[in-house]
């Protein structure tokens, strides 16, 4: 990655990398029933994905919790991980699903999005259940950095919290989507504050005026494919399909995970 | 700690703690101003702070974030001291607020309370944007393991959401606090599912079912005495009214650390 697409707002970088390579986010999920099928452990793993997909996707997702349930093992790893493929020119989404106040939401941020920190990613997933405010620390990185707000998701429990709603018979989900929105309105392009919002959800949010990326999980594997995908999103830009298992499926082979990312990529090429 | 204090559920070996040791929960924040402040790196304020406390207090509470903001060098203390405390006795509960659902959830329950794991405490806090049911994973280790669902925060930006109604016109602290104590009703004694609730919130939900530990940060610097934690739990069990800078502003020195703590167990007695 050079110095002048680092100062590139993270929206921007998100646009020029699915314009080159395809909409997909590819999930980087080692967990343990799939280092079995690889026939591998967890540093293996790892350094196979890299193989396949560094430099050859727009943005891949490791989930941090597979990592974290091998302690520091798994964050020396994951260190390398996120370092290899923002070398290669790959952005990275940390799903991390933080959420803090102050001082403590601050060094989330400075963890996830800090210059120099060991495990800096391009973007990270939040969670807001102390008040969109109280992300404001991560936010005020600038929009050089990518914030992915849990909104809507397709879990069944879902519902119970975000479907919630404010003193306005607003829910939650789409409260969420509107701080989004105000915080990228100004921007020239897409904004750098996303959504995360599940690609089989019943009911979505309006998300007409968010003008910042939506990362989808639930394709695949777990039930959403193009159609429903554009019913929920078609039109709107920065929409990150997120695939995991049903790409990670085709492995280890190399050549064979990276055909898997580019028939999703060609699947969702309408979107781009 | 033997192995039969292990096999005893979380919420009695709280209980036990804090008849022996006092309630206050004593907060290692390892932020940058308080290293500045002691003149040390992190390893060395992470060896004091253990120094300190570990076998002569109830419970203490690792933030997360400031060791993760560190990278893998900062997990790797952090395993240490966890490790450290507990061989004291001392129960820990590592404040990491993580949330997700299905195999991810699982996998952070694996990380926090899973036999064998590095990072293994005796307790967790947990966010539960994604729907209480999210939180399964962690719950279904059973009550060996102390849980700290996040229900009501002091910070201004919280209310947005936790206040935010179900369709019964239920807040979202109360619905937490509910979803809690319906996992606590069969415990004997205390139960081992708790909520975090802050010191100074203006309008807390009511806790007379709950049967589980409450967290209260907010307590010292941040705002809350006695007389606040009295008229939100007075008359409960398991309340921790949760202290870190207003004891760490004492150090480095150990025996004025020691005292600043037992100065607030002392003021926080009535609790027991």
């Amino acid at each position: 990655m050079t110095a002048g697409s680092d100062r590139a707002t993270f929206g921007k970088r998100l646009q020029d990398a699915t314009v080159a390579h395809g909409p997909v986010c590819v999930g980087l999920d080692p967990h343990t029933p799939l280092l079995e099928a690889w026939g591998m452990g967890l540093e293996e793993f790892a350094a196979t994905f890299v193989d396949a997909f560094a430099g050859r996707v727009s943005i891949v997702k490791p989930q941090v919790a597979f990592f974290e349930a091998h302690g520091a093992r798994g964050y020396v790893l994951l260190e390398w991980v996120i370092s290899a493929l923002r070398e290669s020119g790959t952005l990275v989404l940390a799903d991390a699903k933080r959420g803090d106040i102050g001082s403590t939401m601050a060094a989330y941020a400075q963890a996830w999005l800090g210059d120099g920190s060991s495990l800096q990613s391009d973007a990270v997933t939040v969670s807001p259940y102390l008040g969109f405010g109280s992300l404001e620390p991560a936010l005020a990185r600038g929009p050089e950095h990518g914030v992915f707000v849990l909104a809507s998701t397709s879990n069944p429990e879902g519902p119970q919290i975000q479907h919630a709603t404010d003193p306005n018979g607003r829910r939650l989900s789409q409260l969420i989507v509107d701080e989004c929105a105000a915080v990228n309105a100004g921007a020239d392009g897409l904004g750098s504050v996303g959504i995360v919002l599940g690609a089989t959800v019943a009911e979505a949010p309006d998300l007409s005026q968010l003008k910042g990326p939506i990362l989808m999980p639930g394709v695949g594997a777990q039930g959403a494919g193009p159609d429903e995908v554009r019913k929920l999103a078609g039109g709107l830009p920065g929409v990150l399909p997120a695939v995991s298992r049903d790409i990670l499926k085709a492995g280890p082979d190399i050549a064979r995970l990276r055909a898997a990312a580019e028939k999703f990529n060609e699947d969702f090429a309408f979107l781009n």
